[in-house]
């Protein structure tokens, strides 16, 4: 891909081309950086792409090893690797590990190509104010600052980071080209949205958030110079920068081949190809629903295409989250690779079933019907000696439960199709799930969307395309149908209280008596959350991973212990 | 039982008392310490210790707080906080992610108690050859270093740990203390193994590995200063560190009540109470095997008994694997604690019966037979339509172990019983194992223990205890008998040559040309394991948490993306 880009940069006869962090190895690595055999592998990649900079300046994402490693971007030219630059802020919070396996850079770089001078920094260390790009602006007089990212998706999250951007570019007076990764990896999705900033904070450019693009910008640099002679700071730059002791950029040279065509063109601040055709992000995306709809689609699509499949099955309850599960994972494979199976046991509902069918016929994915009730007499009988009353207790519940966990298993295991599992981030927070039965899958596309938020995303694809989901799965009471005449509500909170509990809890810290206190919750409802999401740890540890959307999805996101007597 | 600890060693007249790295609130919390209300309780509890400090000194772990937060040991007495020292060195590698959370401290303190030097300093630290503990012997002149840790067991590592001390005390001339954590966390066994060692590297005095304890010593500080006045090194101390810009340790006074008994006693280097009889390791250790079924046994109870579980649950094969696993679980819960299910299919043979109901007699558990030829049956029929063709595929093969983990998960769910899980490290590594099937379980004790090291365990505990392992469950072929005739060795190479090449692969990042040129092993085999071992990363997400044993487990040990192309 990172061959096929370069040809394509030169058929636009690019001036530079550049690729996202670690665009080599992918984003996190993990522990395949304790590996010697990647990282040499890594190496050997990085001088193959080397061959292939002789007519223009190729920037890419790679790991770099001096004794110890660092993430790093190598800057190419006319077949050599004129210069790395090692990131100097490594991100240990949230989903990051960086300090487990990164040295820090210490070297501030500004290139010189031709008469442009350029800092190349990477992702984490543009949102320091007086980090990297501030000092290459100032004290090296970059221009133009080139950050390569892989930054993760969460909801609201591009927003902020172009805000960060306009933020960075209007202190630094200088352009940023800001590259990010775009797709998806376990759980997370990069979404993307690359641009381009120019001096003054406005947005020349940008890419399509959650699609692979290839903008080509034809940039002009020369006005910096006259929006910095009349800025004061510029005049005295020691002042800027409150830090003691900078490194004072080097300036490194980048001897041209003759053949790039810096000296061919007049820059004129305009796009040439690309996808987006519109500046504002608000004409490419139309809400929040929209946006996190689309980081669904990206990171169901990639997980599964990466992994080696194509097909995927999915029970269908006749509720609200395997109908949405069901229409992303049609938007994400095509309808003809999804198959949905309903499974009816002797506390299903006749609508639960008439509702599927209308789905499944609505969203033109295949379907099967394979009833439960006689396998789940089987487990009955053999186990009725155990048994202490004649009641649907929970344990009659989970049997049933497990047993579509074990069919859809078996058809995965025999047609190679992935499992979907639809669990929700409400019900995964409180465990309000049966491991091993509707928890089992290969991927959970929605763990990390709150049930309110699940008929929010229902509604907004109900509006755009046309009501797909049936009327009746939006209205009607949920229900796990495990036992007569359940409905969620008897065990649980209304939804709209508990999402904003869970929300309080797991992602803002809040403790008891601010949510009681301040936010006015129930005690009792939130004493009750607090305990159900404290106690269902060792659930999630063994669930399927599932898609980052909020600020605190579960998985690497937020680790607990299982073992832990802390409550408040 | 801080409290109750503090009680008891005023009963022994000691001067002072000492708990381990963050006893206050277990290791490691993880991201509770990401809640403020967790910090602030955990303040609130120190602040309780300090109150019982009036005629004691007490040094005690906890989470330090002045803005940002710290792994911090107080050093209390007279019911106040005397002094707060912050660990220096973060571990942020193996399982450690202490920088995800914590601040560096900065400050060497050591504290005069009456006319005798203390340099106290936490787990990490006293790893470095030229960190805390020699900065505050040899500029601190500190004659007693106390160290407390929370340092996790893997096999051998006692013995390392013990070889380090032991140079940390030569090299410093100072007697050290060291009081490491006793109990399991999750996948984390902490040994305890708490010792003191004279200044000459000799052991005084020595807890029992894998026990809680109070070991009482009456310490005579009285000959270091001998044993330094012959030491040149003693006499230009700056010589001694090549370090540069050393912080001198501030020396803190702690000022005594009157009741201490320091002035009191004559020391004399004797053990007053405490479980060890013994100091050689050799004497209470006989060999790897005791010391590992030791940490099994410890992290097995206390994963049952902090998460509320007094009764195990386990799938009794008629194999190895579910044999060990059901004398572990009857040595840590007690026999009448444990429940073995014999789940015979229409493969299993009867010789399988015969040894788990011989087993069962042996270690006097409780059992039940619950045949699952019914059940399957019933899967069969519904399915019938769906399968490819009459032959017993993976598919067939899963469905059965899938019943069984549904039996398992109904017995747990009715009586409140844990699911332990029986699988070993070579199935783990290789994906020798089903999803929701016998993966299902809430612990799985010996998954880091390889085959070949389960049979080894096997031989120990028949030898130590008169041959509860019937004989035939040791010498028959491995088989998962899932279909007819079925031996692990067609699917596997044996399991002597796969474990040696796991180790290599996981445990020692050995590379494809390596393992075969330099070590020998066959280049098909080592490709296909490595092959396997790659692609089961997606089952090992969603396993149980095990013991860590080995240098690197599964788990927060060995971290790998699902997806990722990287293959050699």
């Amino acid at each position: 891909m990172i061959a096929k880009s370069i040809e394509k940069a030169e058929e636009f006869s690019c001036d530079a081309v550049i690729f996202p962090e670690l665009a080599l190895t992918g984003y996190p690595p993990e522990d395949l950086l304790l590996k010697p055999s990647f990282i040499d592998k890594n190496l050997e990649y990085i001088e193959k792409i080397k061959l292939l900079s002789e007519n223009i300046v190729v920037i890419c994402g790679f790991i770099g090893r001096e004794n110890e490693i660092y993430n790093a971007a190598a800057l190419m030219h006319d077949k050599k690797i004129v210069s790395v630059y090692n990131k100097q802020h490594l991100p240990n919070y949230s989903v990051f590990d960086e300090e487990r396996y990164f040295q820090k850079g210490n070297r501030n770089k500004v290139f010189r190509i031709r008469d442009i001078l350029v800092g190349v920094n990477i992702c984490e260390d543009i949102y320091y104010c007086e980090g990297p790009a501030k000092i290459q602006a100032v004290y090296g007089g970059a221009q133009l600052i080139i950050n390569i990212s892989a930054s993760p998706y969460h909801a609201g999250k591009i927003f902020e980071r172009e805000k960060m951007l306009h933020t960075r570019a209007t202190d630094c007076r200088a352009c940023i080209v800001y590259v990010n990764l775009v797709g998806g990896q376990d759980e997370l999705v990069f979404d993307g949205s690359s641009l381009i900033i120019d001096a003054n904070g406005g947005i020349l450019a940008r890419c399509k958030p959650f699609e692979e693009d290839i903008l080509v910008f034809d940039l002009d640099l020369e006005e910096i110079q006259s929006i910095r002679l009349k800025d004061s700071r510029y005049k005295s730059q020691r002042l800027e920068l409150s830090r003691e002791n900078i490194e004072i950029p080097e300036i490194i040279q980048v001897p041209l081949n003759n053949s790039i065509s810096l000296n061919k063109a007049r820059y004129s601040n305009k796009k040439i190809a690309g996808k987006s055709e519109s500046i504002s992000y608000e004409d490419l995306i139309s809400c929040e629903e929209e946006e996190i709809l689309d980081a669904l689609i990206l990171g169901t699509r990639d997980y599964l295409h990466k992994n080696g499949f194509n097909k995927a099955v999915i029970g269908l309850s006749g509720g609200v989250d395997s109908a949405l599960t069901a229409v992303i994972a049609s938007m994400a494979l095509g309808s003809e690779n999804v198959t949905g199976i309903l499974m009816p046991s002797p506390f299903s509902s006749q609508s639960s079933i008439d509702d599927s069918v209308a789905l499944v016929k609505n969203i033109k994915i295949n379907s099967m019907k394979i009833p439960i009730s006689e396998i789940y007499g089987s487990y009955l009988e053999i186990l009725k000696g155990i048994f202490k009353s004649g009641e649907i207790n929970l344990t009659k519940e989970n049997i049933q439960a497990r047993i579509r966990g074990n069919v859809l298993m078996a058809l995965s295991n025999e047609f190679g199709w992935l499992v979907l599992s639809t669990g929700n981030k409400s019900e995964t927070s409180v465990g309000y799930c049966t491991l091993y039965g509707d928890m089992a899958g290969g991927l959970s596309p929605i763990k990390d969307i709150y049930k309110t938020k699940v008929y929010a995303l229902c509604d907004f694809i109900n509006k755009k395309y046309n009501k797909i989901i049936p009327k009746n799965i939006l209205t009607k009471v949920p229900s796990a149908e495990l036992k007569p005449d359940q409905k969620d509500q008897d065990f649980l909170p209304p939804y709209d209280l508990l999402d904003k509990i869970i929300e309080a809890y797991i992602e803002e810290d809040m403790d008891f008596n601010y949510m009681v206190n301040n936010l006015g919750y129930p005690g009792e409802t939130v004493k009750k959350v607090m305990h159900l999401i404290d106690i269902s740890e060792y659930k999630r540890r063994q669930g399927s991973p599932g898609i980052k959307i909020t600020n605190r999805a579960f998985g690497k996101d937020r680790r607990y212990p299982i073992t832990n007597k802390f409550a408040e």
